[in-house]
């Protein structure tokens, strides 16, 4: 099977972010990136600097460490990066859902993969100008269609008025599509740091410039939430 | 028609709580209660005290508040209260439904209405040991059977041991319901205060308590979500 690199595994805790904010469980970050966003808030698990800190793991390695986790009781577990539809995560997901587990990734929409379809969420989170990364539109969409009938989300971040006019564009693009706006975390941690201080101020100014912005626009659809993780817990990593 | 008593009508802002956390919404809070709970965070809508600033108002004043507030462009309304269930929201949500508007319902679950059915989604939120009241479950199924296909989900506030265990059996007794932990304010606003000081420190002791809890157990059926409106504007009214 695929050996796969894995930056790190923790939890459970619960999901900071997007459609299921607030809900149990177990992240799966894999190690490397084929992006490199200029405000990157896990360097850890992108910078091929940190390469040697990624794990080698086969998939029934990484799926024994998510059931010691979560006390063998099913959880909906969460495969993020870097970006982790560079690797095959298949076999994973495969293991997991025999014993009645589910799976959300998170990826740019950079890299289709078949194993999208066995999703219990697809989490496409293309990157707006702000990161200094283009979307091909082209493989966003295949990732689309490789989805199929799995629960397909989009998030995206947004730092400026840049980004948030580039939103407006995605978001007309994709009109069935559930749409999560999040603001950007200006202070990402220096992948060096295990619990970097945040300024949570700063933080808080952003996610209410962003409210207002958007529902003075009277541009309803999207759902707009900060990270809720960074809220109750900072930069920490590992909850 | 009816005459509604109106406690405050607010927005667009986003919905804090439970399943609609984020999504942009206009709050119609009727003035009014069947239960009277010790820690209640809208004493103002709840205490007839405060009955003299409730406005009387029939749902087509309601409603022309709702299109200037918003723009003329729907969204969900959020209905809350005190117990709007006590008054019929039939007419206003009548009229908002007949313009591309929803209506998302918060409410105790003592009383049941034939309108529930009407609703984008019933917010059914049981109250536990600690608010000194008592749930009536015969009352409470009839609200289930009334909602029919409405959307419906549980919404649990916890402050302590007692509450979180209660909140263990309700899910039991309604396995199929998507159910929202939210960890108690303790420092509601007096209902004098339009701005009144907050524990933010509490606030986040309350809610990584009941997460870690409920992580620990191994329960991870439920969402477990603060109250996103205090953590971004404190106990201040009308956002």
């Amino acid at each position: 099977m695929t050996t796969l690199r894995i930056a790190e595994i923790f939890g459970p805790t619960i999901q900071g972010e997007g459609a299921l904010i607030g809900a149990p469980t177990v992240f799966v970050r894999a190690g490397g990136c084929d992006y490199r966003c200029s405000w990157c808030d896990s360097l850890h698990a992108v910078d091929s600097e940190y390469r040697h800190e990624w794990a080698p793991m086969q998939p029934e390695d990484v799926w024994q460490k998510v059931r010691d986790l979560s006390g063998d009781k099913p959880l909906t577990v969460t495969v993020s990066g870097g970006n982790p539809a560079i690797q095959d995560f298949g076999p994973l997901i495969a293991l997991g859902k025999a014993q009645g587990y589910g799976f959300a990734l998170e990826t740019q929409g950079s890299v289709a993969r078949d194993w999208f379809a066995e999703l219990e969420m697809l989490v496409l989170s293309p990157k707006p100008p702000s990161s200094g990364e283009t979307v091909d539109w082209a493989v966003f969409d295949t990732c689309l269609a490789k989805a199929g009938d799995a629960p397909t989300v989009l998030k995206i971040v947004i730092f400026d008025d840049a980004d948030y006019a580039w939103a407006r564009d995605v978001a007309a693009r994709y009109p069935a599509l559930p749409l999560y706006l999040q603001p950007g975390n200006h202070t990402p941690p220096p992948p060096d740091a295990e619990d970097a201080v945040i300024d949570m101020d700063g933080i808080m100014d952003r996610m209410t410039w962003l409210v207002d912005k958007t529902l003075a626009d009277g541009w309803y659809s999207p759902r707009i939430l900060p990270q809720l993780h960074v809220l109750l817990w900072g930069n920490k990593r590992g909850v």
